[in-house]
């Protein structure tokens, strides 16, 4: 950021009064811009025992799979927005059972909110973000080729509490891989 | 948003080609300037069957009470926006149990994470936004002088549900008062 978005003076990096740490400020109008974490909403689609997965038609890791998830947007609640990706990325419908996952990735300033839904129907297909997509048995799923760790570790906590009969919400901090 | 914040030229508002929404975007460098929800993190501080709670010492609703509770800054986990929020607000420690309410308030574009967490030790005291600090019994609790709905409903929960012997994740959207 260098430019004031309000009055478009160039804008400081520097702690605001009583502040902690430092932000974008313009000297010019007062305005302090802050940045926040993002949230990232998403569902585990199911039918069966099978979970569906979309290829990436986008960057980044383009060919690789994940599951359908995006930005949350202003004005929608997270499952709001779960529904809304799983719809533009696998033009696929859910019924939504429960929030799954909750993982914070502190180093990308992400949140994520992984809802879990069974499919209303098989009528899905690739959406404009998406190259294929597919229903997966657990020993189909291309785990050498998924785009993200965060959406591995869902699928892994998936198909275990599904053995197991009890999903229970799932908490965790991604780190940075050193 | 009136100016690009990376180039300094006026901003439009329109639908980028391919989005299904306005955005704010620069026809000078092309950057897209997304604004998304922004995450609320916080914690119920309690010590045996006493609550922490906070009067709000700025606006909006000073004088007002409320759990400890801010908006989540980059670089950190929101446990960690949790704790540090209840340290800023409230000079207290706690070691948090588990993630307790998640709340969405869709026309603020807001996300809520709220934490469960025991005081370490009774040595807390007003930070900087707060004006007086204090632990309350249920019966004590000021629900006529409440800052926020989400805040009350949240203490609410808390105290049934330690009647009942069971802390469950409570999941909700807070819609606009009509």
């Amino acid at each position: 950021m260098k430019f004031c978005s309000h009055c478009g003076h160039t804008v400081a990096f520097e702690i605001p009064m009583g502040d902690d740490r430092p932000r974008h400020l313009c000297h010019d109008c007062g305005a302090i811009h802050y940045v926040n974490p993002r949230v990232i909403v998403g569902v585990v689609p199911y039918l069966g025992d099978q979970i569906l997965l979309c290829k990436r038609a986008i960057e980044p890791r383009l060919g690789l799979w994940t599951l359908p998830a995006g930005f949350m947007e202003n004005g929608e609640s997270s499952e709001e927005g779960a529904l809304r990706e799983c719809w533009e990325e696998a033009l696929a419908r859910v019924r939504t059972d429960d929030l799954y996952c909750v993982y914070d990735i502190p180093h990308i300033n992400q949140v994520y909110l992984i809802y879990r839904g069974e499919l209303t129907d098989t009528d899905f297909g690739p959406g404009p973000e998406s190259l294929e997509v597919e229903l997966f048995h657990e020993d189909e799923i291309p785990w050498d080729d998924m785009a993200f760790p965060i959406m591995t570790e869902t699928i892994q906590h998936y198909f275990a509490d599904r053995k197991e009969g009890i999903f229970k919400l799932h908490r965790g901090v991604i780190e940075r891989k050193l």
